[in-house]
C-alpha cells in the first residue's frame, strides 16, 4: 500500500531555478528529494541558504559527490552553469541515472555552435546526440522515451512556443522574424553584480546583448528545426523590474493574408493536447503575472495586414526552468504529465 | 535691476504632468507661477493635492476660470486630457495669451484623423493649422515663431526621434516600422482603476492596445512628413512595473547595408544641436534611469544585416511631457532653450 | 477506492484572499470547489476576473444565492467584506454548513466593540459567542470541534503570535506593548483608489490610521485573553511598496531581566506543537520572503536591557487569511492539519 | 559682472550620495566642480560611471590626489567611506580648504564612541572637536562659522530632527526612545551583495543590525546633548524595496499628559526659522514620496494617553546625505541657505 516514492537529487541547488526546483518537487507526490548539492565547499543546511525550507528540508548543501549522489538518488536535476554542467553529466549517465539538464550545455545538436556562443570547448561532444531537447509541446514522445533530457532555456521556451506553430505550417517569412522579449531578474541570476543591485534595476529598463544574447542559437536550432530550412532571428532581451516573469513579443510577417481567427484556429490545433499552454481568445494578451508560480505559457495573437504579432507569458523560474524540468520528469517516469504541477 | 519675471498658469494641475511641470517651473529663473487650476469644483490647495508643495507652492487649486487665469497669465499651459483641452484653448488664444498644450488636441493637421482615434468631434479644427507639433528638434525654428504650441505625446516623442533620421535620409523600408515601447504606471495617468492599482501592476509586465493605441497616428504624421511619404508603423506600448521612463525598441530595415558607424554619423548630424539629445556610442544602448529626471532623450543603434534596432530612452514627465513644455516656453520666449531644465 | 472528496464552495471570490484561497483549495486533495460567488451581478466565469484559473477552473462566479451554494456544497468559505459577511453567514449554519468566514464580523466576543470599531450594527450578535476566533496555535482544540470559525485578520495574525507566549507567562508589562508593523499593498484590498495605484504607491512609504486601525481591537481581545488583564497596545500600520507580506516589529517591556536565549525557551515551547511557527535561533531574524506563499510565521527575537524586541513574519493573503483557513477547515474536518498547505 | 564662482571638488564621486551630490552642485548658482574623484585606479570619465552625466559633466573621475585637488577647489565634499575619509580630511584642512565630510569619521567627539562602533582606531582624533556636527536645524550659527563640518548620517538625520524638540523641553523619559526606522535600499550603498540585488530586496521587508546599526550612537550623542542627560534608545533599522526614503516611526514616553495640539506647537516652534522642515497639521503623517529629491523633512505627530508617535520622512540622499551637505556649504558661505536646494 505504501507505494515507493523516486528518490532524487538536486544538483546545484543554490540559484533560484535550484531554489524553485526543491519547491515543486517538495510538493510532488511521487518523488522524495534525498540529496542537494552544489559546487563549493562548505556544508550549509539548504534551509540556511534559502530560510524558506526552514522545517521542510534540512538537508546539508555540500560540494557535488557523484558517487554519494549515485546512492541517494535515481533522477538527478542539474541546476548548474553552462560549462560546469558538463563536468558531472557524463558521470551521472555513465552510473545510469536519469538526468534532466537544467543547463545550455546539452541543448545543441552541433558543439561548433555551443563552443561559438558559450565560449568554451565541449568536453563531452559525444552526448549531445543522446539529449532530448525538453520542450514537452515539441517532443513529448521522445522525452517519455529518454533518459536524458537538456531542459530548455527561459527566452526559448517562450520563443519557440510563440513561432513553432507558424512555422510548422509554412506560414511566415523565416528570414523576418523579430523577438522582442522582457525578462524578471531572476532570470540573470544570484551572483551579485553591479548591474543587478536593487537600486540599479529597480525604476530602470533596459535592453542587453542586443541579438547577441546567447539564447539566440538555441531558438534558431528549434526554429529552424521546425521550418524546416533555416530561419533568421532578431532577439532583443530586456531587464525589468520584477522578479520573475518573460513577456515575448514576437513579430513576424506572414507569406499570405491570414485572420487572427485563422492563426488561433491553427495554435489551437497545434497545442491541443499540450495541456499548458493556453491559447487566448483573440483580443486577449497574456500578461505575466497570471503564469506566475505555473507551468502555464500564454499566447495571445494579433494581425494587422501581413504583420502577426504573438505574444507569449511564461514564468521564468517555473516553465522557463524548474517546472518544466519536473514536467520533463513525469513525462520520463511515465506520470501524469501534471503531476505536482499547476 | 530686478528684472520682470513671466506669469504662467498651470491650467490642469492635478495630473502626474502637471506636478512635474510644476516643479520645473518653481526652479525656472524667468517666470512665476500665478494660477494653478483643475477642471473640478473645490478649493484645495495645491499643496494638499501634492504634499510635495507644503511650503513651496500655496497657491488654491480652483476650477478653470479662463478670465481669471488671463489676468494673472501671459503663457498658458494646458494639461488637461484630450476633449477637455480643446474648451479653454480657443479662449486663451483669442485673448492674446501664449499657449502650450499638453493634450492631444492640436496635434493633428487632419481633424479627421483626431476625431477618428479620439472618439469625438473638434470643436475648433480651424485652429490645428495654427498649432505647431512642439519637438523642438524637429520645428525649433516655428516653435521659436509661434504663440501656440502642441506638446508632442510620450510614446511618440520617443519614437519619432529614434526614427527621423534615417527617415529623412532615405534610408529605411518605410513599411517596415516596428516600435515595441515599454512604459512606467504613471504614462496611464492618475486616474483610479483596478489594472492600475499596485497590487496588479507591480510584479506584472503586459502588452495593451496592440497596434490600436492612440498614439499611432501622432507618430505615423510625423514620420510620414520626415519621408516624405505615408509610412506604415507596427506599434505595440507595454506597461512596465515603475512610475516612470519610456524606451521604445525600434526595429527598421534598411533599403541598402550600413554600419551601425554609418548610422551613428547621421544621428550625429541630425541631432548635433539639440542639447537634449545623446547619442550614444557603438555598443553602448540608453537605460531609462540615465534619464530619470531630465529632458535628455538618449539614443543607441544596432545593426545586423538589413536591420537597424534603434532604441531610445526618455523620462515619459520629462521629454515626454512637462521638460519638452518647457523647452518649448524657453524657445517661445526667446529664452535660452537649455533654461532651468537638465 | 475512489474516496469521496468534500465540496466547498468559496462566497466573495473577487478579491485577493479570495483568490489565493482558490489556488490552495484546488491543490487540496481533500476538496473539490464546486461554487464561486461575489456579490454583484454578473455572470464572468472566475477565469474572466482572475485569469490564472484559465483551464484550471472554469466555474461561473455569480451573485451569492444561498440555497444554491447550500445544494453544491458543504463547507463555505466566506471571504467578504465586513458588514457584507453577516448578511449570509446565519443562513449558511442554519443550513447546517460549515462555515470559515474570512472577514471582521464574528471576530469580536463583543459586539459593542465590533459596532465602535466597524461603525454598524450587527446584526447577530447572538452568533458571535457560537464563532471560534480561529487562530491555530491559540484555539487548536475548539477549532477541531467546531462548524463556525471566524478566521483573524492578517495585521493580528502576525502581532497575536508575537506577543502571546511572553503575555501568557506573565513576563512582560501588559501596558507597554508598542506594535510597528507594515503590510504590502494586497492588505488594502483589490477596490481601486488614488493612493493604491501603482505611482502613488510605489516608491513610498507611510503611517497609516496610526492607532486607529480597525484591526487594533482584534488584537486587543485577544492579547487580553492571554494576559488575563486588558493590555494596552500602540499600533502603527506602514504601507510598504510590495505586493505581498506582513513584518511586525513588537517592542515590549520585560518585568524582569531575562535573555533573549530565556525568551527563545518559552517561545519553543509554545510554539513546540505548531507546525506553522518557526522559532528563529538567536541574531537571525524574519523576512517576509521566506513566508511568501505559505502558511508560516517565522518569529525572532532580541532583548536589551528590560526591552524584548519580537519580529514576525507572515504572508498576510495566506497565513493572514487564506492558508489560515484552510488549515482551519483541515482541524474542522479532522484531516491532517497540513495538508495541501506549506 | 560676470561673478566668480566658487570651485568645489567630491572627493568619492562613484557613490549614490556622491552621484546625487553632483547633481545638486551641476545646478548650484554659486559654484563650479572643478574636481570629481575616486578611491580607486583608473580614469573613467565621471559620466561613464553614471551615465545621466553625459553631455552634463564630462570630467575624469581619477583616483584622489590631494595636491592636485587643492589646486581646483577650495571647498571640498569628501563622499568616502567611514575610514577612508579619515585618509584625506587632515590633509584637505592642512591646505585651507572647507571641508563638508559626508562620512561618519568625525562626527563624535570621543573617539572611544567611534572606535567601539566603528571596529577602527580613530587617526586624528585631535580634529575632532574641530568638526561642527552639520545638522542645520541645531547647529546652524556653529556651521555658518565654521571650515569644517561633519555632514549627518541618514537615520540619525530623520531620527533626531524627530526628538529633539520634546527632549529640548524636557517633556519625555529619556530612557524610553525606541525608533523603528525603515530605509530604501540605496541607504545601503554602491558596493554588489547578495543580499542587495534586486531579486532579493523586491518583494521582501525586513530588519537587520536590530539594535546594533553603526548610526545608533550618533543618534545618541545628539539626543543626550539636547536632552542634557544620557538617553536610552531602542533602534531597528528595516530595508524596504524602494530606492530612496527613510521613515522613522519614534514612540516616546511623555513625562505629564498633553494633546498633540501642544505638541505641534512645541515643534512649530522650535523649528519655525527651518525652511526645511514641515511640521505637518494634526492628523497628516509624512510620506516619504512627498519629500523625494527634496532637503525637507516632514514630521507628523499622534498622542495617545502617555505615548507620542512622531513620524518623521526624508530622502536619505538628500536630506539624509547631499543636499544636506549643500544646505551645509551654503550657511558655510554666508549663501542664502536655500540656493540651488528644494
Amino acid at each position: 500500500m505504501a507505494k515507493e516514492k523516486m528518490n532524487v537529487a538536486v544538483v546545484g541547488a543554490t540559484g533560484y531555478a535550484g531554489c524553485e526546483l526543491i519547491k515543486i518537487l517538495l510538493g510532488h507526490p511521487e518523488v522524495t528529494i534525498t540529496s542537494v548539492s552544489r559546487r563549493a565547499e562548505g556544508s550549509d543546511r539548504i534551509s540556511d541558504i534559502f530560510p524558506v525550507f526552514r522545517g521542510q528540508l534540512e538537508l546539508p548543501c555540500e560540494n557535488v559527490n557523484v558517487p554519494r549522489i549515485c546512492k541517494s538518488a535515481d533522477i538527478i536535476f542539474l541546476s548548474l552553469p553552462h560549462k560546469v554542467s558538463m563536468i558531472f553529466v557524463p558521470e551521472f549517465l555513465k552510473a545510469g541515472k536519469k538526468v534532466i539538464d537544467l543547463s545550455a550545455d546539452y541543448r545543441f545538436k552541433d558543439a561548433a555552435v555551443y563552443e561559438k556562443w558559450y565560449g568554451t570547448g565541449h568536453t563531452s561532444p559525444e552526448l549531445l546526440k543522446a539529449a532530448v531537447y525538453g520542450l514537452p509541446e515539441l517532443n513529448r514522445a521522445e522525452i517519455s522515451k529518454s533518459g536524458f533530457v537538456a531542459n530548455p532555456g527561459c527566452y526559448p521556451t517562450g520563443s519557440i512556443l510563440g513561432c513553432v506553430p507558424l512555422l510548422k505550417e509554412g506560414m511566415i517569412d523565416v528570414s523576418q522574424i523579430i523577438i522582442d522579449a522582457k525578462s524578471g531578474a531572476t532570470g540573470a541570476g544570484r551572483t551579485p553584480s553591479l548591474a543587478l543591485m536593487f537600486s540599479e534595476t529597480n525604476e530602470n529598463l533596459k535592453a542587453y546583448k542586443v541579438n547577441q544574447h546567447q539564447h539566440m542559437p538555441e531558438i534558431d536550432q528549434a526554429l529552424s528545426d521546425a521550418a524546416g530550412s533555416k530561419v533568421e532571428i532578431t532577439f532583443t532581451p530586456h531587464l525589468v523590474p520584477m522578479n520573475r516573469g518573460i513577456l515575448s513579443t514576437i513579430y513576424m510577417t506572414l507569406r499570405k493574408d491570414s485572420s487572427a481567427e485563422e492563426l488561433l484556429k491553427v495554435y489551437g490545433r497545434f497545442y491541443k493536447d499540450a495541456p499548458f499552454v493556453r491559447v487566448l481568445d483573440e483580443g486577449v494578451f497574456p500578461e505575466t503575472k497570471d503564469v506566475l508560480g505555473t507551468n502555464f505559457c500564454d499566447i495571445g495573437i494579433k494581425v494587422t495586414g501581413k504583420r502577426a504579432i504573438v505574444i507569449t507569458a511564461i514564468d521564468n523560474l517555473y516553465k522557463g526552468a524548474s517546472s518544466q524540468a519536473v514536467h520533463n520528469m513525469n513525462l520520463m517516469q511515465g506520470f501524469d504529465e501534471k503531476l505536482g504541477l499547476v
